[in-house]
């Protein structure tokens, strides 16, 4: 048996995990039900900033898994989630898709005009454009609004190539205006794995981290003194690995894939 | 008479010197008249990066200034003569607007495809988006692809409020590549003031470098070692004065306006 079996819960990243984009990987969704089967708890954390739960819950039946909504903690959920403990009801403006407004919304918070707003929420958004980029840099220069990102991300991989992320506008705004987010609740943020851990209801020793990334899952996991697992079923593989490690710090574990933790179970 | 006018040539900067967006600055025009009247040869620098000369000689004329196209040296055509001379007829990818088009297709330079491209070349965009920020952003990352800035202005003064400049294109790129341009032409780069000398056919111990703000156009001065002024009618005020002293060197002249170079005359 694997000694992470012991472990009460696990917080497992998305992609690179149990699926890539639309097609899911095997042994990662079959390791997923093991777990489950066993009795573990769940619970995925995924930077994803476009995507209400709601959305990324059909993925998840796509891939075979049937989750529920608390087994699903996304950074867009994960913010509005934040600013609402932090200030219930507050008026936010944000950049974001429809995905983060869905969230900001069901958590109580009021969407509105830049110069009302009292947070500036950075999300990423397909539909960037040069009002959104203005209004954001405005309030990025008022000192009194609270500035919360949802995620840290540079780029994406898309099908055709890398796509921007939420870091794009994030370094927007900082070349602008020399200022960076107040708070950044995606990993490797220890924002949204403490929110994790607040909803399995499990302290960090008893639970594992399982990502692809180095320095955002096994860093996330890092952040909250858990035990990490990095999986080589996504961006870092064999070849990369040692690379990996000099540059990011090294996971307490490496497996091929997430189901390689259950074999034999 | 002020020892300037010794001087064969001017340097003249636009925004804050002859005018303020739409409205002319009545004793930069009458300045500026003078100066040509009494033989003085005169080119005007401007970091503009989404206007053609066509357009801004317009502006000109609704100023009370009649000048010609070798009088006005705006980074839109500055790039687009650089890239020429370094490769003529290269094929460009460019993330600006029409303004810059214009000045690259009449400097027969090609614009193509991204995937197509030998030269990115960045500029402001009031029309920016995801597309546009994910071509330039693949071009980046590309290190045979030669990639060239109009100017590093982070954010323009508009009539309501900052809005975001070139420099929002580059520190986004930056920010998800770690790259910068190869080349900026815009102020403070010698890259322009070269090629403004070039244009008037002077040294730069022939010319003075008029404008409002230290950190570009004086800096520009200094990087060619020619004689600089500042003028207090655009973002430097004799209330910043000190700040903006300390902070980014001291011009050799200061003076409320351009006409004051004059007077007298």
């Amino acid at each position: 048996m694997h000694p992470l079996l012991e472990k009460k819960g696990f917080i497992i990243d998305v992609d690179g995990v149990i699926g890539r984009g639309k097609k899911p990987i095997k042994e990662g969704v079959e390791g997923v039900k093991k777990l489950m089967e066993i009795g573990k708890k769940i619970i995925f954390v995924s930077n994803n900033s476009t995507r209400s739960r709601r959305i990324m819950l059909q993925r998840f039946r796509d891939y075979g898994l049937k989750m529920n909504e608390d087994q699903l903690l996304i950074a867009t959920y994960a913010t509005a989630k934040f600013i609402a403990r932090e200030k219930p009801n507050a008026k936010v403006y944000t950049t974001g898709e429809e995905g983060l407004r869905e969230e900001l919304r069901l958590a109580g918070l009021e969407i509105v005009d830049y110069r009302d707003a009292e947070y500036l929420v950075v999300g990423s958004n397909r539909g960037i454009n040069f009002q959104i980029m203005t209004e954001a840099l405005r309030l990025c220069l008022e000192e009194d609004v609270r500035y919360i990102a949802t995620n840290p991300d540079k780029t994406f991989p898309a099908e055709d190539g890398p796509i921007p992320g939420t870091g794009m506008i994030i370094g927007a705004l900082y070349w602008m205006t020399g200022r960076m987010p107040d708070i950044i609740v995606g990993k490797p943020s220890k924002v949204i794995m403490e929110e994790a851990l607040r909803i399995l209801n499990l302290k960090a020793e008893d639970v594992a981290v399982i990502g692809d990334q180095i320095d955002v899952d096994v860093a996330a996991g890092k952040t909250i003194g858990a035990a990490t697992v990095l999986v080589l079923s996504g961006v870092t593989t064999r070849e990369n690995l040692d690379e990996m490690i000099q540059k990011f710090g090294k996971p307490d574990y490496v497996l091929e894939h997430l189901g390689e933790l259950v074999e034999g179970q």
